[in-house]
């Protein structure tokens, strides 16, 4: 029943099974945070921002290391129907705290605590519109919010000059299997039918961080896991040129 | 000590004290919302989304009438420091309740609820920058985000095609008393330093919804109350212009 | 159709438009607080206690100057029909927030931080009979309970003994327009029918501290508004008599 | 070392062991309730209302059955220093909790909910001020609040003519030993030395509806738990006494 | 209609009215805590842990005190049919505070808290299976679990050698009137027929630490509380000799 | 550096890295729940309960269609040092949410809802004692506790005789890669030296329905996964074949 192998079938908006949505980074969108992007996955738009703090929390302190922690959230109506506000509800659901989570750590694994010295970053993704793949565009343009907050820091003498907490870039991507077919990058109208859904975390030298895979309505089996793999593996390669494309120029040309 | 008459004082950002900062209008900005305009008054950013929903809550029913509410948060870091988020805290605090209640209580006044029919608005007002004058672009943006959700909910049929439940257009501008000189939509700085803040909410045929004037730093007499109502008039009326000049075109071409 | 000179008219309870309701102030009421006043404004009777405390809190210490802050709630069954417990409920609401934050606000406007020196006042205004104007009674009874909160202080040597923290009393009064007419201190089936409804806090000298005015039927035009100032600063007159009247005698002989 | 009979020993305030002091009862109090009372044991002072509401929650409705329940709640300056809100914690504390449960099973404990009808009482229990004994002054006032609430309910038809909800009357007390010594309805500075604490609810015809003591310092023996409970039942009888002489006079003149 | 004396009256699981059901202690049930005990009181199964924390909390220490805390909670299917959690409803409810507060008085009545020094004693009793009886099985299994985390403290120097911070043992049992009798140690469906139910809490030496009596369907006259009484010193003295039991030998032999 | 062969390493409770440690399932632990398991995966020992209702909430009812759910918690003693209690604290955290959700979409993963018909699984399941692998072990016994409860509906009619609505039978395992070494069911000491943690649910049929991969340390590459999934198979074919024999006796006789 499953065929995985035709990579020339189209999709609704035109895309093949191993295209990405168009991908847009506003690098420096805001002018109050140390580092900042606005990301778009198609419709999908995620401001990221990292607020770079000299300094760690007590319990912390002391120990020559610094600490980077993220918050995931939707804006009300970024969804097709509005969604009630957590802040009203007086209680943070299941799947923010998860996705919240998940950035955080997938954005420590490519920092080197000790390098970063004792500092602390807040990586902040609001979800501005939804249409899928949220928090793989939060991860990844988290990822650029992040540099740049540490350039910040850097120049303001927070970070040693020579001091390396970058240790690899970060990128995620959507996969999933519909109708038997493995795919690239979900919208969310693909996103419902997937039987199997996954959430990978690739570094930009290729290794792992998060493999996170889901059968939402049938199990999958060994075959089926390694042609998602495959796909995610591709699409997070051009996400971490994208990356790099963002960050090349100078800040101050970046937001010009 | 009061002037209350230099009008060509020159301030900080160039501005004479009656200039509003420059003003814009993204309307249609969400592809989700029934309608949503992206507003600017200087570096001040708030997405304000309007969400028509067919029916009212049960205990509204079946009086023939609509109801308008809105909610008003701030993205953690739209300010110079971040805050934390008020859904981590679990509670709401007393300024973002009294902005919402205020932002509700200002559309409210310019909706014939008859007119709306069992009908339900929900606004809402994200702060993505915040410099200042955050609750006067709310308004003022949600307004434009309104009047698209009322024109969506027409096309649908859920309003009667006669029906004309907007009675007027409603904008709001801050003023305040900086060194004993009234000025015209303070920005961050100029907001602090002030001795008395205002916040008026003025109809598009220039009548008051809302005058809210607290002293900061020393009370004030009735002759300072007076100029400040005349500046926020006029900056009003700029500011109804403004909204009328992005309703003008069809949202089809206001988004492209 | 704006009538505004009526001032003969009379109102149910055969006051005219321009009269306050019978206002009696039981200062000492607590034997508690440091300073305290049943105050009632007709039916509304609100209890006001001051908490003076040695000291403030960790963020503002070593900068000599205090802190005076104000708590507003309302007993579940002050009012006609029971309203749920807010510490039931698990929240505050917003206008129990508002309310509270108007109060702290007021006071503060007439009290010199730095005359009253690393000292800490909350004053708590708990409404134990609702009907109308709880908040303008609470600030109104709140600065009794603040000045003898401040002389208590003086008496342990707390404050210098010629520090003079207050630099002005503080009273407030609600107005608002009914069938056209403007009219004075609106009991609660006044309050109802208001097209327009303010909230005036005025000094003892007759400056204004905040002035709250809010259409809650009917937007008002300058005419009006400038109407319903003159009602309120002639009551909040008559107030700062009685404020006086009460504090004017030995607390000792207030109590017997 | 336990002497248990020297009941001519003299308190601080000039009290005999087995006094209860000064008791008044203000019924009618409120003008907003059903029923309502302000008792004070000594200085404290505790306000209760009864809130009559035909019908019985949905769970309970269709049972020919009523529901009586209470809530109690402190000022936060009802003490001598201050409290902080329950409101503004976000939770009621466990101390709460046990006192409202314990008003509620003791008022219940004289109601026939048959009689009583499809109606529930919702008594609320607000101390103003606090001195020792403010659970047991609540029950003592909320009984008279609750049967001035069904006398209203009768008005109202709410309740057959000839329903006999009330069964018996209910009063409670405080006990406890101090210095070895048992006594009658304890002050606040006589609390807090107590060895053992025992609050006793007592019907109007001399039975137990509730015995909670509690050693604080000290387990206790039989014999001491006899005194403290031959205490509490005289101390009950002339609570039971003052009740009726209350509830005796019509409320209209009671008010008067 | 009360008889009193029917001591040979046999119940519906056999037992007679002065029987316990089986009671077993399965001391150091726990590998992780400092003392434990899963004690069942025939079906009903509480899980009790006592943890041992050198120190004290911030506000008690430089006293030379130490404290001694508890909770209490049900599993939300240790009952027939399922409860929801507490940490899901967002607060824990008034039976859960009364009992947690009930444990921690109890065990602190034969607690010499100076000779405890500063260290901190948390009690946890978790009901896996609830058969009537929870809270008296819990204070009984509770002070076993106290007693090897008392052991524990002193096997690693936090108590003097010769410190006797217990000074006599504590267990509790439930008595109740069911049909007019007085019976030992309610099962669940005793329970909810019984006209009057009390939790008594004993020490070894037979005096009484809490006494909480509830005319849960009619008040009780003094020779019924009586015969409760005695009832429930008796079953107190066969728990005393249990726990005992279970501590005679050494705990590695107890939890082989 | 990454060996991935000597599955002959021995560990330091004895095992080779392919070992499960020893698994005990007590079939029916529980005299309250429809099903129930008390699963131990070492010292680590949780407990299972599922709760049949029959009927499923409003927003379901009438689509012919069951719903499963489960919940997860930790006493807060099952560790090595005290949680404080999520109850206390008033909100759920994120680690229990996302375990929560895990342990629900795993055992809906072999629930044909349809054939459950409208009916409401809710398990539970609560760790008593923690080191390690809880996760794995909830879903483990969640499984053994879902197939009693179905049989309890089956036998009270509320599942159709030849309903079939378990369509397969679902186990889960950690993996983790330590010092380079791929290694099965990872005990607590173990899991936290982990570079590379995995759970990962398996069906008894062999097919996947979660992989959660995680970098605690360093990203991992395509092989190492491979032999992470490698071992989570084999490990979870023998969890399979544990709880099949389990389920092979009658309840009777497995409660016996």
């Amino acid at each position: 029943m499953t065929t995985l192998n035709s990579s020339d079938l189209v999709r609704v908006d035109g895309r093949s099974v191993s295209d990405l949505r168009p991908v847009t980074i506003e690098r420096g969108w805001s002018d109050q945070a140390e580092g900042s992007a606005l990301i778009s996955f198609g419709r999908t738009k995620v401001l990221c921002t990292a607020s770079f703090t000299n300094g760690v929390p007590r319990w912390m302190a002391g120990k020559g290391k610094g600490w980077v922690t993220a918050e995931y959230s939707m804006l009300p109506r970024s969804t097709n129907s509005r969604m009630d506000r957590e802040s009203v509800k007086g209680k943070i659901g299941g799947r923010t705290h998860e996705i919240s989570r998940l950035i955080g750590r997938s954005l420590r694994a490519v920092v080197d605590m000790k390098a970063l010295g004792e500092n602390t970053i807040v990586i902040d993704c609001d979800v501005l519109q939804a249409d899928g793949g949220t928090r793989t565009a939060a991860i990844t343009g988290a990822y650029v919010a992040l540099a740049d907050a540490l350039e910040w820091g850097r120049g303001k003498k927070f970070l040693a000059q020579k001091a390396q907490p970058l240790i690899d870039s970060v990128a995620a991507v959507s996969v999933g299997i519909i109708d038997g077919e493995p795919m690239l990058d979900l919208a969310y109208t693909e996103d419902v039918r997937a039987e199997t859904d996954m959430n990978v975390v690739v570094t930009g030298r290729g290794l792992f961080v998060e493999v996170q895979g889901t059968a939402e309505a049938a199990p999958f089996d060994r075959r089926e896991l390694d042609a998602l793999l495959d796909l995610a593996v591709g699409g997070a390669a051009t996400l971490t040129a994208l990356q790099t494309a963002a960050l090349a120029t100078s800040l101050e040309a970046a937001r010009a």
